[in-house]
């Protein structure tokens, strides 16, 4: 029984590796992605006034990934226009999602359901996204586990990576928040894939790859689809990274009071470096007065709490 | 006496095809990149504070086709400076131009008649860049069509494609502004060269390449001249990018209240895409107030408008 | 008594040349960055509120310069991070300078007398990455002076480059200063180290690159620790960058009224280069107003003013 349990999970992740992501699910990726798009405030008004530059725009949500880890690696990052039926298909959606009459396509993949369905394929599709990047850094760089990493993230997660970038095209620019100040949901499922398939690559992590896939896969799509059913918008790893944040990089920040003073004191070197800590020590009592925040604990700087909104509709 | 004119322009053609860049065109496509430089708002400035800058950006005008078509296809940025005969010439320029004493260089050449020559001669360097920009995308994406105009363009237009960047360099941020939002006449006429030139090269245009240059640089030249001579800023494709327009992106404009209201109703699924429709239908508000604006036809929304007047110069 | 000197500096030399950057010079160059970064307005506050954010922009402290030349060169920019004994190095400084409890680490190593340390070994850093810097070019541009001086640049004080986009990282945008509107010292020396090597390697300049390596360090490192000790940011190249600037560079300024009218008569083509005159005329009539500014005397433009303490800071 156990092993029939096994021999079938083994099949299925078999199955699954062996799944073409063309036509269907590059689909439902490009759909989502140019969906999103048109969320962002402003993109309908930029679709009026330049096709161009929302096409533009709409292709870096669909090829981001693709386009900055092939900059990563010094490949070309117009590779992704050589696949044309791929750039056609984008552009489709790309139509259909801002100009359709009636905007019957829009209001369609709007409605919840269809939406569900069309998130949890995009999600299969991040899992292909990571490996294919794992696998293109792997290639040029046997041992560099970190190498492998981040272009496993960029593959993944490239659109928000790069979003101000791609804000840029449609002139908007936000240079107060970016994908690495405030990490959105997205970003850090694909950050933790990207790790663990790298691990996997250079065989620190006793798995196969097919079951991996299978795992990481299920993780994203079931996890995708309660986060749109509840409308919460809360990571699964609220609890481990606040651990994890307490421990390492809270160090300081207890002492900073008795460090403040103990700087002073330190610093007595030349006229520069008494500067310096003052400046520092100031630096230091702005982030006491406001208690020292938490990434994950909902409280968050002036820097953030503009962008907090928009950056969680981004996380769903 | 037809089959003569033929063999005349045949004769006219090859003639242009093989005539040389270097070093008169080069020179003439120097002096009106760098006084484009000269003329944009802080430009003088800037070459009082920082001629080192202000030299930088004088070479991002000059060869910014050539950096921007080598990043897109991962071939080294600063191959252009090995160049050292067109970097000594641009120099000497840059140097005449904003330097000169008494300002006699940039004085002469911004009288009409001689300004006129130069820019017609400039246009002519046009050809050359897209077609080589072409022929560059081609070597390495046989088939890659949207590659192909995608570098011609790059190749072609690359100082304004890459404004943004380039007054960065001096200083100056206009993200609400660039290329792609608002396309100024030389980077409409290098995509349609781009376009044109990709398709004789993979032949679907049944035209040979030394008559397609002497029409596409007949054309250029010509029609520059008559914009100079006339002062007048309307591009000759204006009717028919309005016909496209109207056809194509307006497609949802005139249902707009009706899908408004559609997607108010139809957007039944979760709290969250309710918001999302709610931001659109006002988003959608704000675009009906202002009339849906035409790229064409001079309205244009208040993203543009500020930035109008100086386009309508470098357009020029 | 004169061979001996001669042959004691040869040694001497040969020793430095031969010296391993690893791991104490690197290690120099990773704490003296980081703190540099540490000391820059706001990155506290980011290290609490995102280290990832914080780890990015130290390791683009530390590795900027090859990232930069790399992009250059269309070589991957990822590659640093596949030297993992560099990176982890890095990684340990980073932490230790922003979350050691009680800031022991940061504190001790502001001291005078260890910063000076230090900050010297950095320096000697330095002379090892413009050299090999110009080396990467030169393997690829066999007579490329410019590519060589400007790869050289690129590598040695890249950090310094890409700061407009390593502040990106942390949230913060100032388009109004960037290292080639302002040069900071570190960037200016790099530039100059750059130029001699260049001129070394392609036999311009009559010295062996071991003397001239020696020579090189010497000097950085005596006027780095000169300038700690006094407190002083004046740039040792300041009368020699006054003379040029004045004999190269202000030629049209004196004549600027006469210019300003010259301009009006001599612009008599159509309407359009009249507008541009008058445009000119009025820039340069703001330029009049406040006394041409050179770069060198300390008298600097509105652009620069704001900027100016903070780029003092960065230079010791």
């Amino acid at each position: 029984m156990d092993l029939l349990e096994v021999l079938r999970l083994d099949e299925l992740s078999h199955g699954l590796a062996n799944l073409s992501m063309f036509p269907y699910f590059e689909l439902s990726h490009y759909v989502v992605s140019i969906m999103a798009l048109r969320e962002q405030p402003g993109a309908v008004e930029v679709s009026r006034v330049s096709p161009l530059a929302c096409w533009f725009s709409s292709m870096l949500f669909c090829f981001g990934g693709a386009v900055l880890s092939g900059i990563m690696l010094a490949e070309p990052p117009v590779a992704p226009l050589s696949n044309s039926t791929s750039v056609l298909l984008a552009s489709v959606v790309w139509y259909l999602v801002f100009y359709c009459p009636m905007d019957l396509v829009y209001c369609c993949a709007a409605l919840l359901p269809l939406r569900l369905v069309l998130s949890g394929m995009k999600e299969v599709t991040r899992t292909w996204k990571v490996l294919g990047g794992v696998t293109q850094a792997h290639n040029k760089y046997k041992d560099g586990l970190l190498v492998m990493i981040a272009v496993g993230w960029a593959r993944g997660a490239g659109g928000g990576l790069i979003s101000n970038f791609e804000q840029l095209v449609r002139g908007v620019w936000k240079p107060e928040t970016n994908e690495l100040l405030k990490m959105s949901y997205p970003t850090k499922i694909t950050l933790i894939g990207a790790v663990l398939f790298a691990l996997q690559q250079t065989h620190y992590l006793p798995v196969q790859k097919h079951h991996l896939m299978l795992i990481y896969t299920a993780f994203t799509v079931v996890n995708k689809s309660r986060m749109m059913l509840t409308g919460s918008s809360t990571s699964p790893f609220a609890a481990i990274e606040s651990v994890i944040y307490k421990t390492l990089f809270s160090g300081s920040s207890p002492y900073a009071a008795i460090t403040g003073e103990a700087r002073e004191t330190c610093a007595d070197g030349g006229a520069k470096s008494r500067k310096t800590s003052t400046k520092e020590s100031r630096a230091n009592g702005a982030a006491e007065q406001q208690s020292p925040p938490s990434p994950v604990s909902g409280q968050s700087s002036s820097v953030e709490t503009k962008e907090e909104s928009e950056n969680d509709k981004k996380t769903n």
